[in-house]
């Protein structure tokens, strides 16, 4: 096995693993997201620290976007238009392939997390799923055709629109873009906004949680109708929430109302929409599997397919 | 060139043609969808009388659904569980095969007009784009990764949710499953039943084109955030109306606000969002493409990928 390198660059937190799989971590280095310059350093010092040792075969960053992950543009690697503040047009890539002289994969950090629940989790065998997070913001990614979702730039999921029930929720919406996109009604801060509580500290009694379950369910429900996915994953802090399963499980079917006639969702919903097999590691673990496909030959796991073992 | 056969099984009208492209369409007929017996017979009819000239080197069938498009599945080649009377659980494919003796591929009506468009249309050299068609009812169907869209199923792509104007529109809409999915409020018969009009008949300038291309521009953003694609063309008799075109540009656009910062669209939407290049022959030329696909082995596009010529 080569050992590989994975960096899940989060808006609020980088992880760094150095590794060949989940039963393989060897080194592991958590800090806070800052600027590019503070971040990247410390992610080459890393890294430099383990090269010198065992010489890694390759990298492998799942970010937060918007990004470039088309290996024929001259921004592929970059973190492009990004509000976060320090953070838009940022090239990623570049400095770590110039630093640590190794074939750097790069992709958003769902598709990263897809690729790893493809790889070693709960999409094992699929080859058209999708991968939501609901945390922070609120983002999808997946493998259509046995290929991770690229196209135009790559799926931004949490900015579809759907239906918003101004009657039981007058809440406008915390998306600066859009207001009450998907994100905008049922990211983490989103749910904060609207009950001036944090998410975490929410009871599972709470009127919140029927309301999350509900916007939830719809974006899955235009999920299911645009992609027509084998399985869906939904993680990320929000979907801790275990009990959020079941009422999301029971509204999609409501939604759907059996117009699409499929076992899958019909009789076996809960094995249909899940919690990701490596839990809060999809998102390390999916990098060091982008580090893997740009080691064969991937920089954005463009080429990988479902295979590839 | 192989001599091909192609049948667009639509839910009023059939067509089915003899050729091998655009450019040489040998023969055509056309007549009312009807029951399963007749129509399959009709069909088998006009292929059989050019068998007998010049023997077919595969049919192509793309056709209304919900249907069967998976070739290892027990009813690959039925349409399934469609709500049209007479028609749900008909063996389309097996008797086509039967009596013709050749590969008979098979596919929704809309994956076929996007392969059709992909090989000679507005899709040319893509391998991630979407085909709409607005008519009786509203379905998408497209290429993702350079493979025709399937999955658990096929996109339903008409059944997703979008907010619905309520104020502004108290139609409650015409899916008999859904009520006001994308289909419910923006579907030709929507139309007709909301303003008590045939579409083909409102004037450019009346309050509901407005309305169509509001609700058309929040399906269209779902399906650019969700899939990201490179084109989206959009076919059927209502966008014959095409004075939607300029209307759909500016409010996805609007809708969008800047937040796929992409200069396909923000610059040249109108290169983005386009009408089909076959025109009305998208789907007879798709079911077309659809019986050359099965006659290198793909029997519903499966294998059908973007490198082949
Ligand atoms: N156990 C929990 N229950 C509900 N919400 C949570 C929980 N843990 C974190 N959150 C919410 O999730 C968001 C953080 O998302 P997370 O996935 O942990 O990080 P990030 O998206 O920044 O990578 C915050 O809005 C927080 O309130
Ligand atoms: N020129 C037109 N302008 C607006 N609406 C049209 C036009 N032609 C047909 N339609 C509407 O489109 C629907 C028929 O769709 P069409 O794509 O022609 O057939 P189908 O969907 O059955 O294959 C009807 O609701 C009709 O009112
Ligand atoms: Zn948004
Ligand atoms: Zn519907």
């Amino acid at each position: 096995m080569h050992l590989l390198g994975g960096v899940e660059a989060g808006g609020t937190k980088f992880v760094c693993a150095v590794g060949t799989g989940p039963d393989d971590i060897r080194a592991e280095i958590r800090f806070n997201t800052t600027t590019p310059e503070e971040n990247l350093a410390q992610v080459i010092r890393f890294f430099q620290e383990h090269h010198a040792q065992t010489p890694l075969a390759a990298v492998g960053v799942a970010a937060f976007g918007p990004l470039d992950p088309d290996p024929s543009s001259p921004t592929f690697g970059y973190i492009t238009t990004t509000p976060k503040p320090g953070w838009a047009h940022t090239d990623v890539v570049g400095p770590l392939r110039e630093a640590l002289g190794v074939p750097v994969g790069f992709d958003s950090d769902v598709n990263g997390a897809a690729l790893g629940e493809h790889r070693w989790g709960a999409a094992q065998g699929l080859d058209t799923f999708v991968y939501i997070t609901v945390g922070t913001g609120l983002g999808g990614g997946g493998m259509v055709n046995g290929k991770l979702m690229h196209g135009l730039m790559h799926p931004e999921m949490g900015h579809m629109q759907i239906p918003h029930d101004w009657d039981a929720d007058p809440y406008p919406g915390f998306c600066t873009y859009h207001g009450d996109c998907w994100e905008g009604l049922a990211c983490g801060p989103a749910i904060q906004d609207r009950w001036q509580f944090p998410a975490e500290e929410l009871p599972p009694g709470h009127p919140s949680w029927h309301l999350e379950a509900h916007y939830l369910a719809l974006g899955l429900v235009n999920i299911i109708c645009l992609l027509s996915p084998q399985r869906i994953i939904m993680g990320g802090g929000v979907m801790q929430q275990r009990h959020l399963f079941p009422k999301i499980h029971e509204k999609v079917r409501t939604l759907l109302n059996n117009y699409i006639q499929k076992p899958a969702i019909t009789e076996h919903i809960e094995e249909y929409i899940v919690p990701p097999a490596l839990g809060g590691r999809a998102g390390v673990l999916g990098a060091l599997a982008l580090a893997e496909a740009a080691r064969a030959g991937a920089p954005s796991g463009h080429q990988q397919s479902a295979e590839k073992s």
